[in-house]
C-alpha cells in the first residue's frame, strides 16, 4: 500500500534556456535534469512519481524512466493547476505528497526525506523548503510567524522594504498532507493573469487553522531551480564537486577535483590516482592503484588495478592489470587488452583482443583482430580489415613479431612466432615460426630463390626492424615497459 | 562636430610586469590590453581617442588601431603632465574629455557612458570613477563631502587612521569638462618629486567653486588597472567569464566556463555545446547544435551545424554540416571539409578540399589535395605533395578508394572510382575505375602479366584493405560514421 | 654547536585518507607531504630535524631525506609521548625545539622562523601557532589571558557555548624552550584513554609561572594539517597558486594559474608564456619568450628561448632555440633537438639528436638516431632500431632527404645530401648524395638498369615526395616553419 508520492512540475517552457530542447531534458553530468530529480525521489523512498508535462510534453514523456508516470497539463494554468493535474495520477491511499520542480536536479534524497518527516511529524498541512541566499531579489520571501511557521510567502512585487530585506526565500519544493491538498488545491483562486498559484495554499492552510512549516535547506545552493545555462554550468560544477569528494573520502586521489569529470555511475578503487583534465564517463570502473590521466577520457570501460591510461581515450573496452596506454592512443569500442601490455603513442584499436605482455608501442592500427601474448606490433603496422564489403578478422599468434610498416590484409592468420619484414604487405596466412617479406609478402627463403639481388627486405641476421626501445624480443617472456 | 574625446594614459613603464614588452601591449584574451580600452571607448561613442605614449613609445604607437592618435610625453612628468600632452591632440570643439588608463582593459563601454552622463548632467568640472574594494591599502581614498561629491583624494601616505579605513578608492578614470580641464591642467603645481598629479585637480575645481562628483563602479573589479601578471591572469579569468556568460544566456551550453576560452570575436549558434578544455579563437563561428571539445582548439574556422570536433585542432578552415573530426586530428590552414565526412584519429590535412561523405578515418596526411565525394582514404595514406621545389596538387575523384599505406606522389590525379592497393606508391595518374598496385604502382592487369608469381598485392576478390569499421564502400552512397 | 631542532610528528595512521600509503607519504606537487615539511624547516635554518615514526614506520623512514633522523615511537601513546621519543634524538645543547606535524606541508619557512623568534624573544616556555578559521568545529579553541597569552586550549568536547564560539584554534605546531620541554614532557599525565597529550603542557607551563604565547598564522589555510584527500586536493590548489604567483611576479605570463601545474623545482625565463592545461614537472627549465602549451606536458627538460611546445609531451630532453614542437608530438627521454627545428604533428622521438634546422613535420618515429642539420624527415618515416636483441643506431647526414614512408633498418648510415624514395625500405648504408628507392632500397641507377618498366618509385624530376608545405628543400639553408 502506497504512502508517499511526488508530483514533479515539468510543464514550463524554460524560455531563458533559449533552447529547442525542453528545459528539464538539458543534460547535467550526462543525464537529463529531470532524471536526477526522479532518481533522488526514488532514493528517498517516494513510491509514486508523477511528472506533470506541458510544453513539449511528448518529448519529455519519451525520456521518463519506467518508474515514473506522466500527467499532461493542457493548457498550462499555473503551479496549483499543475499539481491538480498531477494528483489525478496519485492513488487515493497516498498520505504525503511532495511537490518539486523538474528543473531542481540537485536536491538530495535526504532533503526530500527531511521534508516528509517534517510534514508527518508536525501534522502540517504543508512544509515549504526554504533557502537563505545572499541575493533574494526576484524570489518570494518567507515571512515567519511567532512559532517559526510560515505566515506568508510574499512575492517581490508585493513586498515592502522590510520584507524585501528578508533573505529566506521559497525554493519551490513542498511536502503536503495529501488529503488536505486534494481537498484544497481546487480552492485556489484565479489570479488576474488567469493562473492558479501553489503559494496561495499557504493562506488557505492558515485560514483553516492548519500548520504551515518551513524547512531551511542546509545547502541552499542545492535547493534552487535552474533557469538558464549560467545556472546550469554552476550546477555542473556543484555536482562535479560532490562526486569528486565522495571518491576522495573513499580513498581516491583526485589531483584537481574542479577539472575532473566523473559520472555518478563510475566506480574507482582505493589508492587510484586521477590526474587533471580527465573524464570518467558512464559505467566505467577503475582498479586499485591505477593512474588515469592527465588528459584521459574513459567511457564505459573497465581498467584493472595498477594500469595506467595517459593522454588517451578508451571507449567500451577493458584494460588488464598493470597495462600502460598512451599517450595519444585511442582504444575504440569492443577491445579487451590483457595484463602487462604496452599500448601507445598513437595506437588505434577497435574490436580487438590483445593477450598478456603484448606491445603495440607506436603508431599503428588494429581492427577486428585477435592478438596473442607477447606479440610485438611494429610502428606503422596496419590491419586492413575492410574489403569494401565485409569486416574481416586478423589473428596473430603468441610471440609473433609484426615488423614496421607491415600491412595485414584480412582475413589473415599469422602463426605463433611468425615474423614479417619491414614494409611487408601480407595477403596470405603465415605459418608458425615463418618469416615473410616484400609486397606482396612471401616466405623469405622462397623469395630469395626467386629474385636474388633485388631480393628481400630482410636478411637472416636482422629480418625486420622494430623501433621500440625495450620491446619484447620475439619469443621472449617478459614485457618491460619503457620508463 | 566632435563633442567627446578620451585621453588614454599609456606612458608608464609598468615595472611590476617585469617584461620587455610595454605593459599596455600585454595580451589579454588574445589582444593587447590597450586595444580593449580603445574598443570600449569606441563602443561608448567617444569620437576622438588620444593615447599618451612615453616609455617604449614607438612600440606602443605601432600597435595602435587606425582610429586612435598618439601624443608623445617626453619626459614623463606625471599624470597631469600626460593629460596636458594628450589635450594637444584634442580638437577645440570637444566639450567632454574622459581620461583613463591604458592598463585598465576591463572598463565596459557602458561605464564610460555613465561617466559622460554624470559629468554633463551635473555640470561638474570632473567626475571620478570610484571603486569600493575589500582591501584599499595603497590606493588613494575618496573623501566625500556632505553632498556626496568628492572633497579630496587622500593618498595612503597622507592618510590618518580614519581616512585609511575608507574603502572607496580612486580608480584613476575621470570625465572632465573639457574647457575647464584645458584652463586648469597647467595650474597643477609641481610635486616635491618633480611630477604633476592629476588628482590635484580636485582641489583646483573645489577652489573654483566647481563640482567634483563621484561615480561608483557597479563592478569594482572591472574598474581597476593591471599592475602585474597576477592581476593580468585575474583579468583573463574575468573576461573569460564575461564572454562565456554572454553565450550561455544566448542559448549555448558551456559545460565548464572557467576552462573554456572564447575570444570576443567568436560566434556560436543556438544549442551548440562546448565541452571542457576548449579554445575558440579569432574569427571562429560554430553552427547550431554543433558539439566542440573536449580538448579542442579552433582558430579562425567555420564549423557548420551539428558538426563535432573532438580532441582536435582546426585552423583557418571550414567544416561541413554533421561532419565529425577527431580525436587527435589537425586540420591546418586552408581546408574546406564537406558535410557528412568523417575525419580523424590522427588525420592531418593542409590546404585540402574534401567532398561530402568522404572518410579519412585513421592516421594519414593530405596536403594540397582536391578530394571528391564518398572517397575512402585508407590508414597510413600520404600525399607526397612537395618535390623539393614546388608544392604539387593531388586530385582524387568521387568514390575513389585509396588503400592503406598508399603514397600519392604529386602532381597526381586519381580518377573517380579508382582504387589503389595496400602499400602502393602511386607515381602516375590512375584512370577512372582502374586499380593500381605495387611500388611503383601499376594497373593490376598489366602488373600481373609482367611478373606472375611474385605478382600483385591484391587480387580480384579483395584488392585492398581498408581498416575503417563502417567505412564507405567504394561507389557506395552513404557515409555512416562509427559510433 | 646546534641551537635549534624540530620534532616532526609522523607516527599517526591517517585513517581518513583510506589508503595503503602512510599519510605523510602522500604526494603533494610531486613530493611526499613530509618532504615539504622537512624542506621548510631546513630553509628556516632548523639544524636538527627528527621525524617521529610509528604507523608504517619503515616505509616512512625509507623516504626521509639524508638530513633528517628518525625516532620510532612504539607503541603510539599520544603526542606528548611522541615528543618525548623525538627528544631522544635532539642533542643536549639545543635550546629551541619546534614541534610540528608531518601532515602540515604548507607551513612556510618564514612562519617557523617567526615561531622561533617569538619563543626566544619572549622567553616563553612555549609558543603555539594559532589559526583563525571560519568553522572552528572539532578543533581545540585557544582561550587567551589578559596579556594575550594562552590561558588554556579547550578541546571541543570540554567547551561550553562561549568557548565554542572562539574562532582561534590550535594548529598543532609549537616552539618550546628546549630545557623546559625536556624537564616537563615527562610530567604530562595519562589521559583516561591511556594517551599523553602535548596540549597538557600549557597548564604545566602556567603552573610553573612560565609564559605561553600565541602566534596567529597570517594565512590560516597554510597552517592546518591534512586529514583526508579533500584537504589534500585543496592543498594542491594552494601550492599550485603559490608557485604560479611567484613566477608571474618574476615576469612570466601564466594564462590560467589554476589549470597550470608547475613543480617548485622548475625555472622559467622572463616573458615566457604558459598556456592552459600545461604541466611543467621536475627539473624543467624554460627559456625566455618561449611559449609552452596549451595542453603541454614537460618533465625534466630544457626548453631554449623562443621555442614553442604545443599540445605535446617532452621528457628528459632538450629543445633548441626557436624550435617548434607539436601538436601531438612525444619527445621521449634522451633527445637533444637543435635550434630552428620543426617537430610535429605526431612525431615520436627517443634517444635522438637532431641538428639545426631539421624538419620532422609529420607522423614519424626516430629512435636511437643521430640526425644532422637541415634534414627533411618525410611523413611516415620510421627508424627500425630494434632487431630483437639490440638497439641499433641510425645516422643521417646534413641535408639528407628521407622520403615519405621510408623504413630505415638500423644499424644504418645515410650520407649527407642522400635521398630515399617514397616507401623505400633501406637496409644498407647510403653514400653521400646518392638516392635509393624500392623494397629493399637500392641506388636508383642500379635499380633502373635491373628492372626497367616496373623500375623505381621515383624519377629524375621528382624523386620523392615530401608532404611538408614549407619544408626545407634538400640542401637548402633556411627552415621556415609553417604559420
Amino acid at each position: 500500500m502506497l504512502s508517499t508520492a511526488a508530483v514533479v512540475l515539468a510543464a514550463g517552457q524554460g524560455t531563458r534556456m533559449r533552447s529547442r530542447l525542453p528545459k528539464v531534458l538539458h543534460p547535467l553530468a550526462g543525464r537529463p535534469m529531470i532524471a536526477h530529480v526522479l532518481d533522488a525521489l526514488e532514493r528517498a523512498g517516494i513510491e509514486q512519481r508523477v511528472v506533470v508535462t506541458g510544453h513539449e510534453a511528448a518529448a519529455v514523456e519519451a525520456e521518463l524512466p519506467s518508474g515514473a508516470v506522466a500527467a499532461r497539463q493542457e493548457p498550462q494554468l499555473g503551479t496549483a493547476d499543475a499539481v491538480r493535474v498531477g494528483l489525478t495520477r496519485v492513488p487515493e491511499e497516498v498520505r504525503h505528497v511532495i511537490v518539486t520542480m523538474g528543473d531542481a536536479p540537485l536536491i538530495p534524497a535526504e532533503l526530500f526525506g527531511a521534508l516528509l518527516h517534517e510534514q508527518a511529524e508536525g501534522n502540517a498541512a504543508m512544509v515549504l523548503l526554504a533557502a537563505r541566499v545572499a541575493d533574494p531579489a526576484g524570489y518570494g520571501r518567507i515571512v515567519r510567524d511567532a512559532d517559526g511557521g510560515c505566515r506568508a510567502i510574499v512575492e517581490e512585487a508585493d513586498a515592502d522594504a522590510e520584507t524585501r530585506a528578508i533573505d529566506e526565500i521559497n525554493a519551490g519544493t513542498y511536502c503536503f498532507d495529501a488529503a488536505w491538498l486534494r481537498a484544497s488545491v481546487g480552492a485556489v483562486e484565479e489570479s488576474p493573469k488567469g493562473e492558479f498559484y501553489l503559494t496561495d495554499l499557504v493562506a488557505l492552510a492558515r485560514g483553516a487553522g492548519r500548520r504551515v512549516r518551513v524547512l531551511d535547506a542546509p545547502r541552499p545552493e542545492l535547493a534552487m531551480g535552474i533557469n538558464d545555462r549560467v545556472q546550469l554550468a554552476a550546477a555542473e560544477g556543484l555536482l562535479r564537486r560532490e562526486v569528486a569528494e565522495r571518491h576522495m573520502r573513499a580513498g581516491v586521489t583526485i589531483v584537481d577535483p574542479q577539472t575532473t569529470y566523473i559520472d555518478a555511475t563510475v566506480e574507482i578503487g582505493q589508492d587510484a590516482r586521477i590526474e587533471p583534465w580527465t573524464i570518467l564517463a558512464g559505467r566505467t570502473a577503475i582498479g586499485e592503484e591505477a593512474v588515469i590521466g592527465p588528459h584521459a577520457t574513459l567511457r564505459d570501460s573497465r581498467i584493472a588495478a595498477r594500469a595506467r591510461v595517459w593522454a588517451s581515450i578508451v571507449e567500451e573496452s577493458s584494460v588488464g592489470e598493470a597495462t600502460q596506454i598512451g599517450p595519444y592512443s585511442h582504444v575504440r569500442p569492443g577491445c579487451e587488452i590483457g595484463p602487462d601490455c604496452r599500448i601507445g603513442n598513437y595506437a588505434e584499436l577497435k574490436k580487438t583482443r590483445i593477450g598478456a605482455g603484448t606491445q603495440q608501442h607506436h603508431v599503428s592500427y588494429l581492427g577486428d583482430a585477435e592478438v596473442g601474448e607477447r606479440v610485438n606490433i611494429g610502428a606503422g603496422a596496419i590491419t586492413a580489415n575492410f574489403d569494401g564489403e565485409r569486416k574481416n578478422p586478423t589473428t596473430i599468434g603468441d610471440g609473433a613479431f609484426i615488423g614496421v610498416d607491415t600491412m595485414l590484409r584480412a582475413p589473415l592468420t599469422i602463426g605463433p612466432g611468425a615474423r614479417t619484414g619491414a614494409g611487408a604487405v601480407v595477403t596470405r596466412d603465415v605459418a608458425a615460426g615463418k618469416t615473410v617479406v616484400g609486397m606482396p609478402a612471401r616466405p623469405i627463403e622462397l623469395r630469395r630463390r626467386r629474385s636474388e639481388g633485388i631480393g628481400s627486405g630482410t636478411n637472416g641476421r636482422n629480418p625486420e626492424g622494430e623501433p621500440g626501445e625495450r620491446n619484447l624480443q620475439p619469443g621472449g617472456s617478459a614485457a618491460r615497459p619503457d620508463a
